[in-house]
């Protein structure tokens, strides 16, 4: 029997994405797509690519029905809203909540970066941060799922092997990330205006961003010591794509060659996560898809290994991930409707 | 028992986009993909969006041992390579050309557009011109198939209901074009140079380009009439994409209401051919999909319908078209491999 | 004595682009920039590249301060503004109006295509169209100038040669054109959001863009007689740049080079308008400039004149051209200020 | 009189936008503009944006009529080229190498990054760093000077003030830097194919690249020690523009209000270094023009200056920069021919 999924906030990217991926999900039927200010309206007039794939309506959130109706939710909004709603859903559905309020077993670095206090703290220890190949086990059991941020899954992807290993010193690590547009989401706004982000990069939140504390808890979970992260996220002239570079001062020597092998039977057995040996990640190698390009390289001269990841942000980052995840806690084989290469070029 | 294809001019865009669907074809597996001077990259090396799908090699072109291994065997060559080789393909194998060697019944016509004599004119007669929706009992029983130019596919579905439908005055039709340069091929040039192309439009090709006779004689086989079109194609700043913008003086009076019906009556059993009645044709609806959208607009103060379409040049408007074709040559369902929507945004 | 210059509108694209031609033209000092929303920011934070150059702060519109303070008023805002605040400055200042209110000399053609009542059509015989090239002496007596939209300055520069001429059949005009995203302005909204205008091309207003009847006024001047004009606006992705394909029946025989030997005698003592005649015309030719470029092919197998134009819709299709005539207008050298080759690449 | 200019590889971007600030210049004629492959073209048909300026034919390089027919004599070609031709020049003219051969103090530096023997290296004494607002005295009086490379130019900009100052510690600096495509020159590559870039972003020269030893040559003289630099540079899909992220390791505290008053007492009398406190650097705040916009921010949790730059990489970033040189060279105002803001949007 199909299992029954609804998307909260199903008019930003991130839902758009999700109604794609999953109306092409063989064991999925979509319950309820909720998008407020656009209630009532064709989700294939507010996503003309699903035309001819769905006549499904748009409507406004009604938790009852929603808890009563599916087997899975699905949050696609900004910080503040699961956190509400979650308490009255998790006794009936599991939740996937690809904004940030389950990412932390900590409620004061939530409430410390996001300013705001946490509604439901109680809930914080049922939910499981969703980074598929390192929390496999917790997601397939959790009933809630914090799915990562776009910057922190790439960056994690690059890193963790290294700090796993031992390999890092715990001050000083480095993270620059160049961020296509579509992270920004939908709603209009003169940052995102495309005049004036075309033939353009900036920075932004230098050293301020919120996925700073998510890559460091994840770090510190793995590095078994707390580490901190210098974090500046760029906005560049495209849609989709975030490239990490991550900058890892070295705690004892390595390689090339061996950080590219350590890479690379990290992910062995990982469909989703490509190591290059030969070659670097761009973006557009995975335009679209669900995977992760990673690569390697050490700056002898200086001490530093360099750990780069490329991924689409709407995928990886956010709605491929969080159906992987899905496909994780429902027992179904992982790379269900996920596995499709993306478009080149 | 799987159809086996094998891809010459595998390292083009064609061939890289015609690998790509074909990875995921159930019923397909593949057998040779030749690239003359990348013969013995890995094919996942040349498409980078490809790793993890296949371990394939590229192959230099060796016709004999192509024929015996291939049950269907795709062109993704610039013209005047396809009727060299065909001959020795086709008593063994069936042929979907992505070039131009075999779209015109007419080898005069081919000759004076291309400026090469024809090489097999007598295959013409065996081939069928592969714009799908309009030419299906043809194409299931040819041995070779015309896959149609990109831009005539565009041009074509957006006008030939109008035409068919004995609304348009032959003479004094405009077709004006804008393409993404993924259009241009994978070759190396200062006319695609990123720098010169980015931030700029310009056209090209004006009224010489040899998509035009491709446009005129479908357009005479379905008015019954020859008809002259002006064709005029631009290079736009993105790298996927074609938008047509037809202008069709009347014949006899015609409204936007009753043009919309027209499309949607034509187009009403078609998968691929969407028509949009409220909205606009954009490219970004078809963005890495086999869909075409159409809609039209009648301009009552100067009697011309205003045709409109869009699609993926890569896709609709080649590979995704020749794999259509495939499927119905060999009776597969015809959106087999293809029913999957575009990537919005 | 420096002449003082106001801008109603300055935070807009059009106002910015004034600011910055007029901050290095010789003979000018600015009294006040107004921009309403943001009145009393530093200019420079709004057009972060004036910084260095400018101190002013932008205003609220004082209407009796700007009209004793300047000596030239331009107005960089929509339709309607302009014609509430011009009888309160003329007696006082003269206006160049980059917005539509004082383009047309018959105020019901405003009211037809506005739909608004025009609030001061006495007003329109003291004003000049100011198509520069064309309109030199009505421009340079006029106390206001309707500066033209930036399609039809595109338009008409490329065509009014062959209509003057008497080559074109008045009926079946077609007018394409592709526009950077900068003409609609900066005001955000999903249609302009960089994620939905990247990677895609799309029409807009198809036959009924208000400068349709701007294009088809200074047409029958031209030629004598009224010609209707079928025009489809395109947005692409791209910020500066438009390029207008016109299409043109023949009424009589005329080649590629008559012509081309037409277009450079029309523009023989221009500066602004450069005559291609072996090459096309190209947006990034003239990016930042002034300058507009023109070509033509004649395509004899369907008697139709293909004239084409690209400029900087910014600057000779809005502000450039508007302080040309302001030159124009108090007798300075009409290239003061603008004779800087564009950006290339 | 005025100063007789040559162009020594007026084809390329950085003799293109030599081209076109020189002719802007009030006290200098052009002499020769050479184009090996491209000689005999006119340079306005070689740059469009230059049709109306200049009528100037290029021509293959003779070294003894250039000697003898100009003053100063630019170069804008690969490394290599330089160092065979200057030394016939120095007896005559001054030279500006916009190239790498004259950029380093110590011959072997330069053979171990560029793998050649310098061939000219008892010039080098006679030639200065041009990174203008740190070596003005020694560039006065030099007889060559080797222009900065686009990355160092940014770079060092950002974090000299910082190095010099006393606060930064001498290991670990890092510089992750994003560049518009045209950085990569004008010749046609797959690597910089429209099609491949576009919607793509992706690093390269990781920790190799040959900018890396010229920032680390500046940072010792000015720091007075040695300090290894782990440099990676990104390309992004946009024409013009280098944005340069440096993190400095504090040696001793230091706050944002700090660093950013240091910045501005720095650059206190620098027109073409803007000092931004409130707004963070965007390369299109720079575009066309010569200014360098810089910024910073300290990650007072990591003990990290964050110090960025943003600049277009042809003018400040080689040709405009290299203008500025001369105007050193030859006691002109500085902002000669280089006061204009750049184009925003």
């Amino acid at each position: 029997m199909a299992v029954r999924v609804s998307i909260i906030g199903a008019s930003g990217y991130g839902g758009g994405e999700l109604a794609r991926l999953l109306l092409g999900h063989p064991e999925v039927v979509l319950a309820h797509l909720t998008a407020e200010s656009k209630a009532g309206e064709p989700m294939a007039d507010l996503y003309p690519n699903l035309r001819a794939f769905t006549a499904a309506l748009t409507e406004s959130t009604d938790v009852e029905r929603i808890a009563r109706d599916s087997d899975v939710v699905f949050f696609a909004l900004p910080n503040g809203n699961a956190m509400d709603l979650v308490p009255s859903l998790v006794p009936h559905t599991r939740v996937i909540d690809l904004g940030p309020d389950f990412r932390f077993s900590d409620p004061l670095i939530y409430e410390q970066w996001y300013k705001v206090s946490h509604r439901s703290p109680d809930l914080l220890e049922h939910a499981a941060y969703g980074l598929t190949e390192y929390r496999r086990a917790e997601i397939r059991r959790a009933d809630i799922v914090g799915n990562p941020g776009c910057y922190p899954t790439a960056a994690l992807l690059a890193m963790l092997p290294f700090v796993q290993g031992g390999f890092v010193r715990p001050g000083g690590i480095v993270v620059d990330a160049k961020s296509g547009v579509s992270g920004a989401g939908r709603g209009a706004a003169l940052a995102t205006h495309f005049s004036e982000l075309n033939e353009n990069v900036k920075p932004y939140n230098v050293a301020v961003h919120r996925h700073a504390p998510e890559i460091e808890q994840e770090l510190a979970v793995h590095a078994g010591t707390a580490a901190a992260v210098t974090f500046v996220p760029h906005l560049i002239p495209m849609t989709r794509g975030i490239l990490a570079t991550a900058y890892l001062p070295l705690g004892k020597p390595l390689t090339t060659a061996a950080a590219t092998a350590l890479l690379q039977e990290t992910y062995a057995g990982e469909l989703f996560v490509r190591v290059l040996a030969d070659a670097l990640p761009q973006t557009k190698a995975t335009y679209g898809s669900n995977f992760c390009d990673v690569a390697v390289r050490v700056d002898e001269r200086n001490g530093v290994v360099i750990a780069m990841a490329a991924l689409d942000n709407l995928v990886k980052g956010a709605s491929g991930q969080a159906v992987q995840n899905m496909n994780v806690m429902l027992g179904f084989p992982e790379d269900l409707a996920l596995r499709q290469p993306g478009l080149y070029p």
